[in-house]
């Protein structure tokens, strides 16, 4: 074959379009960042000719706002590290100014913030790490919701769920934290590649994860035509209920018909379980004690409910422990040491024990990120439907 | 239920240490952008309290480059418009420094540039609009790829799909451009939602597609270990051969034995499209041409080969123009006039019609754009398989 010349025109003359008509970067020598070194330090680079400070702002896996040097191309660098191996966020800031790499399509789905993914790989593969063996398939499914509206769910199907048509599989439903989106599990948890890897080695039944988004308000306002809410933050009581219960009525009158419908599912309490980090940890734990008819299984990885909270809306679970106990196969709570809810989840331990209520804990170093996430579903997904 | 104070403090305490940690925006007031009005007008925000200048990079849609300004908050703001109905990406200059939208989280799949995605709807719906119709669903397929890598495929399955479990599908083959990933036909091409209203409204065939990812050789790099490819642009004759022809193995070789392995589909050339754009659409057209066993109906949008190339590597196309004819169901050439391929995909028409090949052809407005890609698609969809 010749030389195709022309798609090496094609090609540059993009790049020099799509720079032109709304992106800055690249404009002169293209970089590669991030770049993971054997000795597991980093490299970041970001060009940026005119900038006057370019800080790296990766505080999950050292310090914040590093400071990047400039070379002769205008290319920014720096390298960090040796880092622990993990996935961390991290991005940029430009005079002042957060960006995510350029150079890095791995990014966090999030409402509000805007971070790269940068992934260390250990020296033995990681419980997320991408390996030689039998892989599931995430799915986006579009659901009818609430307000008549199309809800949009990501769907993890085992290994040989399209081959075995007459298998039927227990469902996990996995909710995520304030501000992120249905996508997190999928893109920042690795949920897939977790699974996949538990269940190749036997460690962890083959499950189905539906994975939905928790902001029932902005998909509606969304959709209606209305203005997104601006704060994911609730600002009063009014709001909070409302939201809190948008996301419940969604989720036990529209998700889980539609899974149990489209997906081979065993449909009892014994097969299905909930979990959730963050506000979906609370959301878990509010639809787990206001339905104990639906959930035998409950993940909650750093969340909690408060002891008045528990004795104002739950009380029937600190009261008769044994029925709790009873129905729940798996009460889980887990937090960072260092995490800004370590002592109220401490707290929602102790009043547990106080009432006799069985759980299991796990407390691991860190605080509250998705590192610690990924960490709390490959010790609990084993425990499943067991 | 009693106002869930705790809530309020974890999502506040949350977005503080998001902030903290890795991201700048937000902090302080949270913004509301996009905003499309009812007049087809859009006000776009930005958080900003120390820059000095902050720009609307929205070319596709008006001029690069919009000042935007700032409140007594520090919000730069600015409204533009009306603007014509469709889905466009756009980003910030911040003193110089191009960033996503950190309130949207619509998003331009890619390799190298970062831009956020605005919908304006028509007054009727677009082709791509999200109408309550039956959905299909999009996976994310991980198959064995070249050189021992895990290549991943993102694939769209028709409304029924699951259900119909008898039933065998024909499959449309789909590339996306230069720098493109393979979710930019899903993400940015709205691929599914064009697909579930041509099929609900009886103009397109139920059918499979498959999005597969381009650019094998930054794949390889990245899970082999070596630094990524910088510039997705070829630089010599051998690259440009090896990227070429790694890209056409995998998909003759991986892709599509792996589809027919785990779809239901109907395995043979008459049932068997590809299509692309750009870089992409060259990828089809010697894909088809130099697989005539393989394609019945092939799609080369924004695209081209040069005479040059035909006469070189395919001079059986043009010197047997009936079996050409035969083979080929449907031969289809697109392009803007305002394309920077206009004048490329002129000349190929020309020279096909000179060899007296059948294509079918449309030369629309606009440039080298996913709108385009859009209406391109809305188009070829519903002749395909007929």
């Amino acid at each position: 074959m010749q030389p195709p010349l022309f798609i090496r025109l094609v090609a540059f003359l993009l790049l020099l379009l799509a720079t032109a008509s709304f992106a800055q970067p690249p404009r002169g020598p293209l970089v590669v960042s991030p770049q993971v070194n054997a000795d597991k330090t980093v490299t970041f680079r970001y060009l940026a000719p005119l900038a006057k400070e370019v800080l790296l702002n990766g505080g999950q896996f050292g310090s914040s706002a590093v400071p990047m040097t400039k070379d002769e191309q205008g290319i920014w660098s720096v390298t960090v590290g040796p880092v622990k191996p993990d996935i961390y966020p991290y991005s940029f800031g430009v005079d002042g100014v957060t960006v995510m790499d350029p150079a890095n399509v791995a990014f966090f789905p999030n409402e509000r913030f805007k971070a790269s993914l940068v992934d260390i790989p250990g020296d033995t593969p990681l419980v997320h790490a991408l390996k030689d063996v039998p892989h599931g398939t995430v799915s986006y499914e579009y659901y009818p919701s609430v307000s008549g509206t199309t809800g949009s769910v990501v769907i993890y199907t085992p290994p040989g769920y399209t081959k075995n048509t007459a298998q039927k599989y227990p469902v996990f439903y996995l909710i995520s934290g304030t501000t992120d989106t249905e996508e997190t599990y999928f893109k920042v948890g690795k949920t897939n590649f977790i699974l996949d890897n538990l269940i190749a080695e036997g460690k962890a039944r083959p499950m189905i994860i539906v994975m939905p988004y928790g902001n029932i308000a902005a998909r509606v306002a969304e959709q209606t035509g209305k203005p997104k809410p601006a704060d994911p933050v609730v600002r009063d009581d009014a709001e909070a209920v409302s939201r809190a219960k948008a996301f419940e009525t969604d989720l036990l009158t529209n998700i889980i018909p539609y899974v149990e419908k489209n997906y081979r599912t065993i449909n009892n309490r014994d097969n299905r379980a909930i979990g959730g980090f963050s506000r979906g940890g609370g959301q878990t734990l509010r639809a787990a004690f206001g339905n104990m008819d639906k959930f035998a299984w409950v993940c909650s990885y750093s969340s909690y409910l408060s002891p008045q909270e528990m004795d104002r809306n739950f009380p029937q679970i600190g009261a008769n422990p044994e029925n709790t106990n009873k129905q729940f196969k798996l009460l889980w709570v887990s937090v960072g040491s260092e995490d800004f809810l370590y002592k109220g989840t401490l707290e929602f331990m102790d009043y547990l024990k106080a009432k006799k209520v069985n759980f299991k804990s796990l407390i691991t170093d860190g605080g509250h990120t998705w590192m610690n996430v990924k960490t709390y579903l490959a010790e609990t997904a084993p425990l499943l439907f067991k």
